[in-house]
């Protein structure tokens, strides 16, 4: 009875230094919370739970509550299954065993069961909570239904909520939804559209139950609380890499037909390794309180990650998997499973706060320890004067500094905080966060622990409880918007889809992975650092492995043809591009190179700024091929991908870059404005006998190359250097370098990438010299020299 | 005898290995050594010893050695201090006693002492040997000059030898010189000029003794010898930092009327440690055996130098100093010194293999160890997947990756490279390089010694002996030559003269110093990590101290006006400017910048480059306030200054980067081809109301601005936005905004820096608006506001 008193005397305080309470008090309405999958596993675990933390927490406010567990299960055996999970709930830590038994006593004759199925179950739910409303005087202000049903239901149930169990008007509907949603961009779109047409974006809150770890949810207020400390160090001039974290040790056994579909990047990274990332490199907004301000930056976000190759991730699968699965999914011995179990993935941000500064997402099943963090770790731009031995860890700059977002488990056994000692002290709510005790011995991220300032939950509260109370308060930012999720997956997708053929490195598991899941990154390449102990042998009637990594050298036209795998054969078109260049400045002081526009050449814009270093840049002069007549800035432009994936990269000179005049005196490609004639004369004038040092060349699956269409009246032959053209698809005119001058390059380079191309490459090996048909087959310099760099894809098919 | 025959035996196998040996045993000519100084410190401890070793090397295979000890000493005494040297002298290690004393007789009696004074003493030296060569049937091929003598004596003993004691034709002459070669660019120069009056640049070697020393002789062999794993390491992708290091312990009593003069970055920083960098950076030549190749490349690198500001260097000065200055020259009480005795200087390499890679050169007396250390240590590029209790030290790449040239001293106790266990397995020639035997418990940054293959000299020998072999081998690129020696002036002497009036940072001295020296690089700039313990009190009439950092607030004809010392201002005024972009960003969408060229703006340029990422240079449009006609790509053009020192640097796409039209058609501001009226067309069309959200001006010495210049005809009223002015300076030709189109901006900026500035400051604050006699008296924006940002040597004298 002492207990009560104080809880009954704390609510009294709250109330008297909270203004309005005694409004607040008053009646404000009646919620429904209907848990669909109230007897599985996710709700007996933890949703119930939340709801009586929900009911606990503002059932005092003023509302009145009504909680309905529905499910599948026949009504008697669900009222069972329910009535023992409510036994079970537990109260907060400080709550007398008299007034615990009494809330519980309350919350349970507020909660029932009831099977759902039909949508005239669902009607039949909606005209009782109206009935009851009704009678006891009430006014109903909402209904939050959860979705705690596998994805395959939700259609079904939205029709039914949708169609038969919305409330009346002025009051709300709240759906909640857990993820998955969707494995890849598609999957996702198709149920958002589906979701969309029973719900407006705003009723629906997507779970990540991530978000609501007390840890994850006070990165933005910790972010927020040390704005001073942080300000400065926030960014790529002091952060060394971010690394967000989980690892387990069990394995998916008992769970593969879920892995099989989703494997550790759609279960793990594509959410909340992801949705961590966020909270880590978004700007803050200036008020956290706005969830739209938060969800917004965090678009921004997402807007600038800089798009993940095949080389961004290494994978792999501990070995008992591919047994697992087949027994489980009834399987043939002969059933490879590709689906990793373990993956790195190295993710770039594209803005001035993070360029360059590496994010490691990493996670795996069947490894050596369970845990889950973030960590910060600033650059080390100190020098220290004295020998190493007498330095204080608290003091010396020298030593590693460093926040760690610890999320839970691992050495440290639960949530903490940790910022170095020689970082800064920060500063947390201490209501609600306490300093961490000591523990002698313990090591963290290669500091004792008492090189931290280290602080953990007062009270530790389970992720789902927090979200409940979220979902109540509006508070969206907790969740993911369908714009968040689509951004997420039009993240990942391209990714998953280039590693569908990947054949994921084994590991052991546990301790015995020793160094074999080690990885490390170059640019933004990553790789294993250990060479594979042992290779997974596919059948013999697998396709080529990708990891193949073969150059093969044959005959095109008559040409030299150089064929690999995308990465390979870009990277020695690269390697190619730079010894012409290095080749011609030595010789003539500069180097004259016009490049293609279109999506092929990004990957080798990309890889010419990161890895060649020794490219003479200040004596290069970069020429457009063709390009589309809009404004520079139009993302269409061919020059707006030159300039966002090359020239922002390196020091090519100002007046060294030559951008096709189409847009002049405010209009584009008017005959009369001359812009073709400049563009020639800009060539004259500075090419040597406008032969150009390389020219690179791309081809169309109609033939075309350069802005050079089939049936082109112009820029076929004559003595025009650069032409007016028009294309079969939008934007129609184009402005393009002709035939005779491209022939008379020293070099021309034509990269084929692609399935799509697989066709015209056919045709194109066949035929003659017939411009007229197809622009390609007209390129032959008159005394340079011609390279066909065809990908696998175009060239084998 | 057992060993002599040894001796005998081991030069016959090297004569019968070596092709043409017996023509190298018939007589090849015969050598003097004329040792300058020969009774002095230096001479006694190691060049008496290097003559020795060089006799020992070469006197078996056909030359005839003479060395003729001389000083200003009398005779008698001379002679009784060299033969007490001689007697000292020893042998290899590997030599019997007997064969010891009669390889010393026989060199005692080539050795002799006499005293070299006046020019009479020169010309009887230089007979002398020439008598003994002809009666002994002898030819003279060369004579070498050891100057070992104070600096102030260079110019006298170089016309003696010049005049009166050159070798006769087809004999060659060798001078070698001991720092210092002069205390700044200036001195330097004026030495080079005087040495250069008496000798060829190819007759001078200049030593810099720790090229001598066996690991600094090692780095670029090491490079060579160890391409194949370097390659790809060498550069700024892999390379966290390179510290190079030199502590002492000891401090400069006895030699403070040296110090004051040098100081520790005249002593240490601008010799061994600059060469070093040069060794660590350069590019490595295919051919190392060519000393023109290696001296060439040597010269690259420090034109890639980036220049060093006021803020690339903290400096420290141990507490006894003063007091040992005092007592030493005689100084009163009163008396401050204000030289260094402790650096550490950030340099940065501005070429595409090291950019961005900090360079840290630290030395000081009275430190807490005595080392010397190149330190290369790599970026840890590597995620590891186990817990950090699991790693294997010599495989996990999380562990840290280093190459260690270690010079001497330290823990290790002796030269040594070492390399990381975990980076590669390095190859060094065995005959001369050793593995290291374990010191159980010795740890070297951060990691046991058993981490490292470690490899020290066989032999250890001394940098004297290794030098003066090289000069007899005319191995040039051990030396320092002219340019070389001028190069690393130009690159030290601005920081000296920005660290003139510095007061630097006492230390107590050794262990003591604590971390009170540390210091720690934000972009370029240093600072000590801990805030200072005691500050130097100067003197009530002592100029105010530039670490005085504080602004001052006034007004200037009648505007707005912001002093402070030059880094702060251009601080300040970098972040208006930021402030300014950001705000017309959010209103507008775009901030349209104008600026001025010149030298002042460079610091801003760079200040905005390195230390503000949240400008939103995406939207920023640059215009030029003038241009002079040149064109863009020439040095004189203001547009190369912002490209050099901004544009590289920033994100701003190419079409809103606009230069001013002051070449078109290959020719330079040319009325018929209307630049100015295009560009004021761009402004018209892009800027609204032609008003720029922001334009930074300049003043002359003579009261102009933009390129506005007295009594010009032009710009100073009417509606032309850009105009063509005459300079009284070259270039004349100039394009410049108008002073209307100036006026009409929301914000201008002027930006006077400098003591020569300060008479135009004051005149101008006097004057009302005269724009005829004094520009830029016309300034006054019609609704902008106009700040002046004046530094205090401009606003204060």
């Amino acid at each position: 009875m002492k207990h009560a008193g104080a809880w009954n005397m704390l609510t009294a305080a709250v109330c008297m230094a909270l203004l309005g309470c005694l409004q607040a008090q008053e009646l404000q309405g009646h919620v429904s919370v209907i848990l669909l999958g109230a007897t599985g596993d996710l709700a007996r675990k933890y949703l119930w739970q939340g709801l009586f933390q929900l009911y606990l927490e503002e059932a005092g406010k003023g509302h009145s509550f009504r909680f309905h567990g529905t499910a599948l299960t026949s009504t008697k055996q669900g009222q069972e299954v329910i009535a023992k999970v409510l036994e079970s709930l537990s109260c907060p830590r400080d709550t007398a065993p008299g007034r615990c038994a009494e809330l519980k006593a309350q919350f349970q004759q507020l909660s029932e069961y009831r099977r759902l199925k039909t949508p005239e179950d669902y009607l039949a739910l909606s005209k009782d909570i109206e009935a009851r409303v009704q009678h006891e005087g009430l006014q109903e202000v909402g209904r939050i239904f959860y979705f705690s049903v596998p994805p395959f239901a939700y259609a079904e149930i939205a029709r039914s909520i949708s169609s038969s169990c919305r409330p009346g008007p002025g009051a709300w509907l709240r759906v909640v939804l857990e993820k998955p949603f969707g494995h890849d961009h598609r999957s996702a779109q198709q149920l958002a559209a589906e979701l969309g047409s029973f719900f407006q974006e705003e009723e629906m809150y997507r779970v990540d139950h991530y978000l609501g770890k007390q840890v994850v949810a006070q990165i933005l207020p910790f972010r927020d609380q040390n704005r001073k400390a942080l300000d400065g160090l926030w960014n790529r001039h002091h952060v060394e890499r971010v690394e967000i974290i989980m690892k387990e040790t069990v394995d998916a056994e008992g769970r593969t037909s879920f892995y099989e579909e989703y494997g550790v990047i759609g279960d793990v990274l594509q959410n909340h390794l992801t949705e961590i990332l966020m909270l880590v490199a978004m700007e803050l907004p200036l008020n956290l309180s706005s969830s739209e301000a938060v969800l917004e930056h965090k678009l921004q976000a997402f807007r600038a990650l800089r798009g993940l190759q095949r080389g961004s991730a290494v994978v792999g699968q501990y070995q008992a998997y591919r047994g697992q699965v087949r027994r489980e999914l009834q399987k043939p011995d002969s059933f490879h499973s590709l689906t990793p179990t373990f993956a790195g993935v190295l993710v770039h941000i594209d803005n001035l706060r993070w360029e360059g500064v590496p994010f490691i997402l990493m996670s795996g099943k069947a490894l050596d320890e369970r845990v889950g963090y973030v960590r910060i770790l600033f650059k080390d731009q100190a020098y220290c004067a004295q020998s190493e031995k007498r330095w204080v860890p608290a003091q010396s700059h020298c030593l590693p500094q460093q926040i760690i977002f610890y999320i839970g488990h691992g050495e440290l056994g639960g949530p903490a905080v940790l910022v170095s000692r020689n970082l800064f002290r920060p500063s947390l709510p201490s209501a609600s966060w306490k300093e961490v005790e000591g523990q002698p011995g313990l090591r963290l991220f290669g500091r004792p622990l008492s090189d931290y300032y280290a602080y953990s939950p007062v009270r530790e509260q389970d992720a789902y409880s927090i979200l409940i109370s979220r979902i109540f308060h509006r508070r969206k930012d907790s969740f993911i918007t369908m714009e968040n999720l689509l951004a997420s997956w039009v993240f990942w997708t391209p990714l998953l889809d280039s590693l569908a053929h990947e054949v994921p490195r084994l590991y052991p598991g546990g301790a015995e992975n020793g160094h074999l899941l080690d990885f490390e990154f170059s640019g933004s390449h990553l790789s294993f650092s250990q060479p594979p102990l042992e290779q997974l042998v596919l059948g013999p009637d697998s396709a080529p492995m990708p990891s193949d990594f073969q150059v093969l050298r044959a005959k095109y036209r008559g040409s030299p043809l150089i064929s690999a795998w995308p990465e390979e054969l870009i990277a020695r078109l690269a390697g190619d591009i730079e010894a012409a260049a290095v080749q011609a400045v030595k010789r003539f002081g500069k180097f004259h190179l016009a490049l293609s526009g279109g999506s092929s050449p990004v990957a080798l814009f990309q890889q010419l700024a990161m890895g060649h270093y020794g490219f003479p840049w200040a004596h290069t002069h970069l020429w457009l091929v063709d390009e589309r007549c809009v404004p520079l800035w139009d993302p269409e432009s061919n020059f707006q991908g030159l300039q966002a994936h090359l020239l922002q990269h390196v020091r090519v000179p100002y007046y060294n870059v030559h951008p096709m005049p189409v847009h002049r005196r405010q209009r584009l490609c008017a005959e009369e404005d001359q812009g073709a004639q400049a563009y020639a004369e800009e060539i004259s004038t500075l090419v040597t006998n406008s032969s150009f040092d390389l020219v690179l060349l791309g081809m169309g699956t109609d033939g075309h190359t350069a802005s050079l269409f089939p049936q082109s009246p112009v820029g076929l032959d004559g003595k025009q250097l650069v032409v007016l053209t028009t294309s079969p698809s939008s934007p129609h005119r184009r402005m393009s370098l002709s035939l005779p001058v491209i022939n008379r390059a020293h070099k021309v380079a034509v990269l084929v990438m692609g399935r799509m191309k697989r066709e015209i490459a056919m045709l194109v090996s066949r035929v003659g010299r017939e411009p007229r048909k197809w622009p390609i087959s007209g390129v032959l310099p008159d005394s340079g020299q011609l390279v066909w760099y065809m990908d696998y894809d175009a060239f084998l098919g």
